[in-house]
């Protein structure tokens, strides 16, 4: 029966001078993870690894001072594969959620989405295979499970960048095979901002190419102006318009802006997303859900999330999981989801692991075990210095 | 200008056999924080204190991991009372709120929550005043606002209690000077739950003094049938019947049960409560609301929640926040709510600090500057120890 005997956290800076239309990222941190089990595989055990999202700071201190000592103090016996060797994850879920109330979903969400995604890259490789062949195993229906679309995430509001800094961004992404991009907004006064958009969409190929995100900046008072202001152009979407939980507002957004919306990434629940779906007005053959999956404890509750949204009429082509982790993209293409985000010049979130490929706006993963996030040039240190 | 010199987390355990529909608490822990200010009196640093409400564990990591660390880097000038002496507790929360992202409001609120709740009681005693004051000169409404209703919560289930558990507890809450009580419910089959109910009813003197707690635990499978056997028994209301976040199923009771229903103390923001209202079919006349300060970036949110209360035509007598910390106790009283809960037999929860009384149902607040937390028998020792 395999153990798991111990689990080590790292807490990363991920400071920046970014800005998004929100909050601006000089502290902001990250989790990375390892969990060891007492499997050997030559001569030396066996981890999961799981490297956080971005955007809610670093899940170390919860981790250690509740989720961990209630993995580590559990029996294998409650989190045994009952099908196979190795672990089941689903299992694994419940030990670290018992005691836990309902309503909340908050920090603890990320907490437990961290040590999800260790466990599935651990049983993974126990079953020597890449995440995406695994959960296309276990959550059947992608048509090409090691390939997904994948778009380029960028934009941000620099100190000192020029109202060209999108566009400049973008041709850069182009040379890497990029079609597809998403810049932020609303971080400027409309006029200005349009200048800036106009210019991106130019280097876009289209409007078509090009999606706007908007991360929850806008309120009552100018999120209709804003999405007045854009509707003309066919964007690809429009991405989380306003405050998470104001399904109102954004109900009254849906019905009133004819191309697609995209929302959901700082919703980290089952019950977060029925309610956006029951109250949210979303179109389920036109806008987006971006529910993070790292941070809306991990692939079990997102499988949770994937049968409602079927019960509910929606495809999973619908599902463009937030912040562009690597887990996201083996969910994209293992599930067979709409797509995944990708931060290209991004030291740690744009990195792919060796055999993976994106041309003509398709990431193609490769084979190695697991999520082979310890393979990538941003995390490969990092790991080492934790398993060394 | 008053400046905070350190905050001290120290994390306590609120171990115990109870369990209630949801969870145990073999494994509670709460915090207890102490806020150090460069105001001497008596020769030694004024300091605001509080403590965690109980249910969703201790706070003290994500604390010393994010927010103690933004306070006591922040210029004194950022949190400076610009009225008077000492802090504003308004803008001492903008200052740990700096680059937070909307949504995903669980942990991090009860976080702020401790907190706001240790300015609140410092800049209370910095005026010589008992915070019931404080808060009925900052949101003016209260009739008697140094007092408030209080009944008895208990009723728990524990291993090696028999049906009539609560019926003798609450005999006990009888000679204490309590006229209202609240049980837990849902724990058991319907009809063997309904024998401790009884029971519980006949102790309370009347159906109109007893609540039911069912702590989230029925779902559209039992809910209705549960709400059904009881409705004939006009008990004072029936708290939290259904999972904080499905409003609609909330809705459904609301419109099925004639009697008064209570929720809320799940819901950690003004984003939530504003969802709660919207969508969950509560009736402003009838129904009662129980979010907890604590645990919902304390009394500067609640703030903002009445005032979208009273937007949306709810008095302030429909809230009884949850938990009966002595944060609670005095804002029931200097708020003018509807009540307030207290556990009588907890070591901590159910003690007040010298001067108050209970009498025929009413709570009355003393005058001792701030909460009077430090003053209570059963955090002493605890405030002492921190504070040597």
């Amino acid at each position: 029966m395999t153990r798991i005997v111990n689990f080590i956290e790292k807490t990363i800076s991920l400071a920046s001078g970014m800005r998004n239309a929100d909050i601006n990222f000089d502290t902001m941190t990250a989790s990375a993870v390892v969990m060891v089990s007492d499997v050997m595989r030559n001569g030396r055990p066996l981890v999961g690894v799981a490297f956080d999202s971005i955007g809610r700071y670093g899940h170390g201190a919860l981790l250690q001072e509740r989720f961990i000592p209630r993995l580590l103090n559990a029996p294998p016996s409650t989190y045994a594969n009952p099908h196979g060797p190795g672990i089941c994850p689903h299992r694994l879920w419940s030990v670290v959620m018992a005691n836990e109330k309902a309503g909340g979903h908050g920090e603890r969400a990320g907490a437990v989405g961290l040590i999800d995604a260790a466990a599935w890259d651990l049983q993974a490789k126990i079953e020597d295979k890449p995440l995406w062949a695994l959960l296309n195993e276990k959550f059947p229906g992608a048509s090409t499970p090691n390939q997904t679309a994948i778009y380029a995430s960028g934009g941000h509001y620099r100190p000192n960048e020029g109202l060209d800094g999108p566009k400049q961004e973008i041709s850069r992404y182009c040379q890497r095979g990029f079609t597809r991009f998403k810049i932020k907004a609303g971080g400027l006064p409309i006029e200005q901002d349009l200048v800036r958009i106009e210019m991106a969409i130019d280097a876009a190929g289209g409007a078509e190419n090009l999606s706007l995100d908007f991360n929850a900046g806008l309120t009552e008072a100018n999120a209709h102006d804003w999405l007045n202001a854009v509707k003309g152009r066919q964007l690809a979407w429009v991405e989380e318009p306003v405050d998470p939980l104001n399904y109102q507002l954004l109900a009254e957004l849906c019905h009133a802006y004819p191309g697609a919306i995209s929302t959901g990434e700082n919703l980290f629940s089952f019950a977060d997303t029925r309610n956006l779906l029951r109250y949210g007005g979303m179109r389920p053959n036109k806008d987006l859900l971006n529910m993070d999956i790292s941070l809306s404890y991990g692939l079990v509750e997102y499988g949770r999330i994937l049968d409602l949204l079927a019960a509910c009429g929606w495809s999973r082509s619908a599902c463009i999981p937030h912040a562009g982790h690597l887990l996201s993209a083996h969910a994209a293409a293992g599930l067979g989801l709409g797509g995944h985000e990708t931060a290209p010049d991004h030291p740690i979130f744009g990195q792919f692991p060796e055999g993976s490929s994106i041309v003509d706006g398709q990431l193609r993963l490769g084979d190695i075990p697991g999520t082979g996030l310890e393979h990538t040039a941003g995390l490969k240190s990092i790991f080492s210095s934790i398993l060394s």
